[in-house]
């Protein structure tokens, strides 16, 4: 067990894999080249088309031991992870990893397969009851929590290796041509699929919208692809939408909002090729809503907001606050429909959204991104992977990556929820290293980063209520008394990798 | 010294490169590796914007005995290799390998270079004066003349290694975001440099369009950029059409073009879903307008076009005749303004329109290609390498390409050009291997490849003019005489490498 640079115990090893401590945002440089991948030969007449998953998961010769990956554009409307493990567990493959780009709700029906051993790891975040159980102890399955930019980069570095990606194809052809615009089940941006289908060893398309050829317009295109499956249907693109897509009405949050508007503006960052990353939370889109009417009343036009993408974006888009969108993912229907009507409406990959491994990513070139948080901490660490009860509950999304790459980093969080502070001593896992967060926003005061004493100026210039990070944590605790550490056993069920694939926190099974 | 399944004299070494020779079209596979390409990190605030291109030359560490690259959209109307050759000169630097996806009688500037020893070797096909005088004796450095998709090959499996790409870039933002779509060099498709830019050790993009950040829409993302260099000019985009794209006014010519589309009709390839590639020649689209004829009688709506793409087969998609055109690179100025206007006309790579070496290429989705020849011969081998004198004077392009993936691959040529016989006892040079090639028009009568026996019956039903090609051959040598033979020397100035790999004919020094 050694510390990281932040003290948090990393093991020399986990399930085999020998671990790299936390550093630094910045300093590890890859000395390796990118992952390999077999060349394939494909002559005239070849086809693709095969009639069932299981088909193609013979046809891709997938074994026991091996991984497979998904992509969750769905989000919770996902149907083909569960179709394909429940395909794979038919066929009596055991001992199979998952490294999708995320894991919902709705894969908790994954669970019977987690505990008959044909499902045995997660090479991604898990989001739900998987988490929860796997935080309990109550489910042996290790769980490597990685970034979005983080994933693309595993993929890219070769640290995971995806044997076969299952890629939902909203539109696709017979050979394997597909965008995400057009069908039933349109989820808009494939972002995530991306790097899968440049280094996943077998790639099959699987679509519930077969169209003649060529698929038109093509995001992917067959020249990556293995082999094409139809099946029923690949889920509910309804259930993209999470219930949290709409401006808050809570007095503390849009207090929170007008505080972190006042900060951008402050920090001197409203200006002609303004460039923006906010979630699609109550509070966030509440900080849009205040960045559009300060951009408005200066007349100043954005050069891009990038992320997950919201109606509300593609709203600025419209209205000419936004000169483009890049989009990694769509987090409403609105997005989806803009994605295939506005030419400025851009999908981006992954890996060009976030990998700190290649010749430059999207969020680097970020003004601002506004963050949430589950827990901060004094030293700006923010958590939002486990909860209070210490249970690992959600993924980490593209939080760090935002936060390193941004010029400011806004974190948007009430100072204490209820009884429970969010102001802490120390967070329950680190997220997101204090480093790469410039400002915590509260109800109760905004807290400056002491890195950067300039801003902290302008903010005080600006008459905004600026609070020493130790004095709040002070007050919350004052108001909540200071909260009982949760317990935890020795034994770790979760790694939370930084975005560089060193490891930044372990999460351990939670004492009963 | 071995002999090809053509009957080819191949060596077994050349310039230090063990040779394979040709076998057949299909039937090699790749066994091995997409070729590597190092990690590199790049961290908010990195710039990328270099002053000069000596800067980005220097920055990218070229070295004596590395190999370059730019692309060719721009045609005889670039400017940018012989900016960069020259500044390599300047700087010293020697024994440097050109692997652009072409060469044209422009870059006959580069000849004093290639005479100091700066440039010592072509890894691509060499249009005009180059090649006449390598051909000649009076010029050494060893050319391997490539196809489209040989050459996409080549750098994906690594056969060729690029260690700096120079492109082109007509619009492009400080990231190294382009496109070729927009600003004063505007030439469309990017097509060429895609497989550089995921390949090349190095990519430098080249731009006199600046754009802020992001440039819209991207062809080419930032995550594959090294630097990014700003010049004065990239050279005229005036000069990207030949004089040849215009519907041929010749009686023979427009006689062969109505046989040719007689004969695509008569295969029965004129229903819905019809695709369809042909060049910028002025029998090729006397063709076209043959076909677009025929597909309005019918009623036919086409999936799509591909390849070069001219102003022709815009309007084609305009009027509906094709759902979408596929574009490696845009023959003249209407194709370069509607790629940046219609969504259904897409940008494609090279890998992805002709690599033989991946998941599967545009080409083999091809119904019918219209290919023209220099020289073809009774084994229906094509030569459009070599002229009548035996000079290297034209590359390969997609032609050996487009007929091994196409259904029907058809040659439009006249059996006789003046005193030249065209249909030969035995090509000078074999660009495209008779295995690939199903017919060949001539307006003294139509040759069908006799592994096409149904396709013959077809066309006598049709009651087209088929012939036999021993006959056609008699006739043309009894009207122009049986042509001498030109003499070669034994030493080999240039490789015709087919586009898997293996070398299908040499070029010989011409005698004195």
């Amino acid at each position: 067990m050694v510390k990281n640079s932040l003290g948090r115990d990393i093991p020399e090893t986990w399930c085999g894999r020998a671990l790299e401590p936390y550093e630094d945002p910045f300093s590890r440089l890859p000395d390796l080249d990118r992952a390999p991948r077999r060349l394939k030969r494909h002559n005239p007449g070849d086809k693709k088309l095969l009639g069932s998953l299981r088909e193609a998961i013979e046809a891709v010769g997938l074994k026991d031991g091996m991984t497979i990956a998904t992509h969750h554009h769905l989000r919770n409307g996902d149907a083909l992870l569960n179709q394909v493990v429940s395909e794979i567990d038919a066929m009596g493959i055991r001992d199979i990893g998952i490294a999708s780009s995320s894991i919902h709700p709705v894969h908790a029906a994954l669970i019977p397969f987690i505990k008959k051993g044909t499902i045995t790891r997660f090479e991604c975040g898990v989001n739900g009851l998987i988490a929860e159980l796997v935080s309990k102890g109550q489910l042996k399955c290790p769980i490597t929590v990685r970034s979005h930019g983080g994933r693309a980069r595993s993929l890219v570095d070769g640290e995971v290796r995806v044997d076969v990606a299952f890629i939902a194809a909203p539109c696709c052809d017979p050979l394997g041509n597909m965008n995400g615009t057009e069908g039933p089940s349109a989820c808009g941006s494939l972002g995530y699929a991306f790097t899968d289908a440049e280094y996943a060893h077998a790639v099959v398309a699987v679509t519930d919208n077969l169209v003649p050829y060529p698929a038109m317009p093509t995001s992917i295109p067959q020249h990556l692809v293995d082999f094409v499956v139809q099946v029923e249907t690949l889920g509910d693109p309804s259930k993209i939408v999470s219930t949290t897509t709409r401006i808050t009405r809570d007095p503390a949050g849009l207090q929170i909002a007008r505080y972190a508007a006042d900060v951008i503006d402050a920090a001197g960052l409203i200006k002609d090729g303004f460039s923006f990353q906010t979630g699609a939370g109550g509070t966030s889109l509440a900080v849009a809503d205040n960045i559009k009417q300060k951009m408005a009343e200066k007349g100043v036009k954005g050069s891009f907001g990038c992320g997950g993408i919201t109606g509300y974006f593609v709203e600025m888009l419209e209205q000419g606050f936004f000169r483009s969108l890049l989009d990694v993912q769509c987090f409403d229907l609105a997005a989806v429909a803009s994605i295939g009507r506005n030419t400025a409406h851009q999908e981006i990959s992954a890996n060009l959204y976030a990998n700190p491994f290649n010749r430059g990513a999207v969020v680097n070139q970020l003004d601002c991104v506004i963050l949430g948080a589950t827990e901060v901490d004094v030293d700006f660490n923010v958590n939002v992977n486990t909860e209070s009860t210490g249970y690992l509950l959600h993924n980490t999304g593209g939080h760090c990556d935002t936060a390193a790459g941004a010029k400011l980093s806004v974190i948007v969080a009430p100072a204490l929820r209820g009884r429970l502070p969010i102001v802490r001593e120390r967070v329950t896992t680190v997220t997101t290293p204090g480093d790469t967060i410039d400002v915590i926003v509260t109800e109760r005061g905004i807290a400056v980063n002491p890195r950067r004493p300039g801003l902290a100026e302008q903010l005080r210039a600006a008459r905004l209520p600026v609070v020493d990070i130790h004095a709040l944590h002070a007050e919350v605790c004052g108001i909540t008394g200071t909260p009982r550490d949760v317990e935890f056993e020795d034994e770790i069920v979760a790694l939370i990798e930084y975005r560089d694939g060193t490891i930044i926190d372990t999460v351990r099974r939670v004492a009963r």
